[in-house]
């Protein structure tokens, strides 16, 4: 069989919580590791909630990274979802941990989406860009 | 042990590809969705690939629904991540279902977000939304 794509997700504890107060830091901290991950960026959209919080995603042609970050708990939540062997995950992992100066990480899940039967073919980064 | 929130992905195969095909329509798919859920609608954003496929999120108050369409597969994954208790998850889950012509879905995974010690206290839709 074969999946269209990976879908894992990342738990950010102990953050610094004055980089998780700020929108346009925790966007540029997200687009600075899907960049050194190696993805193509398409558009990225964040939001500030109040009195503090941050949720925002960046659409990659190979799928996203999405983000919500609680400063009053220094936690953040990551999910990175992609769909072509080119992308780097563990880079992506490790410049998020260093940006938001998390002092306990994990991979809270790691999974297949989109799993087909032999002979679907799939999704290639020249071919069918998610 | 409390949770800020949580986290479930969806899994829909065989879809109606002529619905897939279509950005606005798969757009419209998810709105519905988040709207019928009970979801605060922030902002959306979807991108439609050449020579098929559909990439979008739709950030909520709550956080955030997304989607990635394989036409050509007859399948899109969704994930949906809510910080509310107020959020309807089995009502956007077949909402999608329906709109999509779905006739094989499950949910792949479902997760607790950060996870906090007693005491700390967490996310409501009137205090601390996310």
């Amino acid at each position: 069989s074969f999946a269209l794509g990976r879908h894992i997700t990342i738990e950010y504890y102990d953050c610094a919580s004055n980089v998780l107060l700020d929108k346009d830091g925790v966007e540029s901290i997200l687009l600075k590791a899907a960049r050194e991950s190696g993805a193509t960026i398409i558009s990225s959209s964040f939001h500030q909630f109040e009195p503090q919080g941050v949720s925002g995603v960046v659409i990659i042609a190979e799928s996203h990274f999405t983000v919500h970050a609680w400063p009053e708990h220094n936690y953040a939540a990551v999910d990175i979802f992609t769909c072509a062997d080119n992308i780097d995950l563990d880079t992506a992992i490790h410049s998020i941990e260093a940006q938001l100066s998390s002092q306990r990480v994990f991979i809270s899940s790691d999974q297949n989406r989109g799993i087909l039967q032999p002979g679907f073919g799939g999704c290639t980064p020249n071919s069918d860009e998610k």
